[in-house]
């Protein structure tokens, strides 16, 4: 009985994500996928033009952010914000992923996720931009800095506490909310 | 001519720093650093126990962040506490380090480094405590959640550029300032 071309898909899927997290970017070539999904090579390349191809098409977290909730508050704005930041990371390119990023492990993997991370970042920066009243935010909103700053915070409380407490989302809300919203005082030019 | 004992400390010292970093911790241990400092496995053991206390030894940047400056402002103390946090990685553990953190590769120096880490953050925010007025800080002050914000901040720009752009402590300074100081909005209980 034939495979449904899309369980074949999320079979490739699967495999790629599975091969990256746990083994990072340089094992994730079309044979190992192919031999990880139980799937001949013909069936990747029938798909995608070449690894980078399969491997974009598997984050497609990095690629395709769901939409902020219609008319959010704030609060459900940023709530947001923070879940889809990380998520880049869980859903995405996992801490094996980053891992390999820090070091450069991989320098085709590097740029190409570099280039969907940017447009990742891009994205989010866009929806706040258009769902949030202007009036709410600060001036000087520094958007690519706080992105950082949350996603940092997700990374740096895995790397040194193993895991992320339960409410984590909540508490850096609550933490980063003035970073959003209040101006700091104008600094002395003594 | 016989070595002068400070110069072998600092030979050793930097031999556990550079193995570290380029090559991660599954490199360090007392024979490599012999080898690659020059100097007898003999020498390292008159210092050290074992190998975890040779890497506590040569990582004093996580073991005793010097103290901030006297009678601060609160800009110069926040500024004080990013570069502090900062150099636990790049005067310290490395990118490779924290890598190897993310993916818990050796799990003898994952437990050591965690332990330090947090011996460095209770200094840090110990030091904070002291030195800045309370009546500045706000008053849910969640020092945790922002010293990983800031350490996070840098590993992400790491993460995404593979550099860090010249003002960044300016820049995360600005940006987290409110987070500091103000109160958010009472959440609504509805």
């Amino acid at each position: 009985m034939p495979v449904d071309p899309h369980r074949r898909d999320a079979m490739i899927t699967a495999a790629v994500l599975d091969l990256l997290r746990t083994k990072g970017p340089k094992a994730v070539n079309v044979e190992a996928v192919a031999a990880h999904a139980g799937v001949a090579k013909t069936t990747i390349y029938r798909r995608y033009r070449d690894r980078e191809e399969m491997i974009a098409a598997a984050l497609t977290s990095l690629t395709s952010p769901p939409p902020p909730p219609e008319q959010p508050s704030l609060e459900a704005l940023l709530q947001w914000l923070i879940e889809q930041s990380v998520n880049a990371i869980e859903g995405g390119i996992g801490l094996g992923g980053v891992a390999a990023l820090l070091t450069d492990e991989d320098t085709t993997f590097t740029e190409m996720i570099r280039a969907l991370l940017l447009e990742h970042r891009a994205a989010l920066a866009r929806e706040l931009d258009d769902a949030a009243d202007p009036a709410e935010l600060r001036d000087d909103l520094d958007i690519e800095t706080l992105l950082d700053c949350i996603v940092g915070a997700y990374l740096a409380e895995r790397a040194r506490r193993g895991t992320v407490e339960p409410g984590w989302t909540q508490r850096v809300l609550h933490c980063l909310r003035p970073a959003f919203t209040e101006q700091p005082p104008k600094r002395r030019t003594s």
